[in-house]
């Protein structure tokens, strides 16, 4: 429920790994909202810090596109292993020693952790390689479909803070890597957050990417799809979470800049692309 | 409160790295203990783990002597954050996974997430190098001295299973890295368990180590300090952190083994060194 101009009482943050956007001034924002009387769930990304490590682990990530011309990762078990090293240990990690700095309780999780996203296993990939159709196997990625929402009541009500690395379980117990907004998104409607706010190193969508005087403020509820056409790599996959999130009951989404100082309280006010 | 012979309701376990730690048979088994009403807290290490990805890494680790001759390995801030991905990331969202798999409700925690071990801070360490004596700055390791019980008990209450990395967090909001026997006493004493087990690849305390032949079966509770001098390389840590609990208000503590089929209900039924 809203209770004044810009404050919400629950509130879903998606970042990214840790390239580019301010996690100082980030975990500071945070802090001060938490101060203020809100709930907030932080889920982060780490797909460029995974790469990083796997590359120097000698397991250069391997990208593949699909039948429908997507690009996108190929993880396989070993990927899979390394996401987790990275996204649950590390970056999560980091987070959470941050928060608990600023006085924030936070607590780490990973989806498999009590189940907290429990999704449906994509074990094969349709690809085209050099012009050719394949099916590739062993892929450990999926999509979201169930959130345990009592495990993250429990540890809000007692003024824990929860910070989830993008991993989620299937329904037999495997884990899989999923997309950190789309999560964000997931958790935020299971929540019915009345915000998400999906921070990333642009200013929102932009009409004509990279020029960021093109900013769209706002966007209507019904409008999203016909928007789909100005997001350029990964801003597809947030305006894909914002759809589902508004559709899923979330009060309004916003596509927020996380390179400036108090980015959560700026996207709250209004700054950047609004989706209501 | 043990119920009958061989079962406890609170039990804490402490499991190595994974190298030759059998971690399906024991998982199969903390499932099968869980089944039949226990509650069970899982503490596991990732030292050795953690050395082989910083060699890989280019960051191999460095031991050090400290001037009363113990050697360890000096853990500076790079070093610190490679324990965090490693044992938090990798090992623990392993373990969650295959407990998981076997229909556990397994939570990962590490000792920053809810400020679930706070300790102290050894930021530096006295060494003897080429015969002389120096002190190294930038050490991140720390002694336990707070275990977060209600968020434990919260977790048990709900039917979740903890799994806990060995990391704490400094009464400043530091990460630092702690010793996983400790740390699994620091819990058992803390939640008052029935029963600690460690349990690591030898049968238990050898009076004439590695002849398996000289296992100590039975150890008094005012007797441990006596039985130190046979304790050698990590089994020295058991003993001390084997003396922690008991002193903590343990019930027994088994130094078991953890190579062999059911470790923890063969464990539990006194197999292994018992102390109590």
């Amino acid at each position: 429920m809203a209770d004044r101009e810009g404050c919400v009482a629950m509130l879903v943050v998606k970042i990214g790994g840790v390239e580019g956007l301010g996690i100082e001034p980030l975990c500071a924002d945070v802090a001060h909202l938490i101060r203020n009387g809100q709930q907030v769930v932080l889920v982060h990304g780490g797909s460029h810090q995974t790469n990083v490590i796997s590359e120097k682990l000698g397991k250069p990530p391997r990208f593949v596109t699909s039948v429908s011309g997507h690009v996108s990762r190929y993880t396989d078990r070993e990927t899979l292993e390394m996401f987790a090293m990275v996204t649950a240990g590390q970056i999560n990690k980091l987070l959470v020693e941050r928060l608990q700095r600023l006085g924030v309780n936070a607590v780490g999780l990973s989806g498999p952790d009590g189940r907290l996203l429990v999704g449906q296993r994509k074990s094969t990939l349709k690809i085209m390689e050099n012009g050719k159709r394949k099916v590739l196997h062993g892929e450990w990625s999926g999509v979201i479909e169930r959130v345990n929402v009592p495990l993250l009541r429990l540890l809000l009500d007692q003024g824990y803070t929860p910070v989830v690395a993008p991993l989620a379980i299937s329904h037999g117990g495997e884990m899989i890597n999923v997309d950190g907004d789309r999560a964000a998104a997931a958790v935020a409607a299971a929540l019915r957050a009345e915000a998400l706010v999906l921070l990333s190193n642009v200013p929102g969508l932009l009409r004509d990417f990279p020029d960021e005087s093109t900013l769209i403020h706002r966007i209507g509820r019904g409008e999203v799809k016909a928007y789909l056409p100005y997001a350029q790599g990964r801003m597809k996959k947030k305006l894909l979470g914002a759809s589902e999130a508004l559709e899923g009951g979330v009060g309004r989404v916003i596509l927020g800049d996380g390179r400036i100082e108090a980015p959560l309280s700026q996207a709250l006010a209004g700054r950047g692309t609004v989706l209501q």
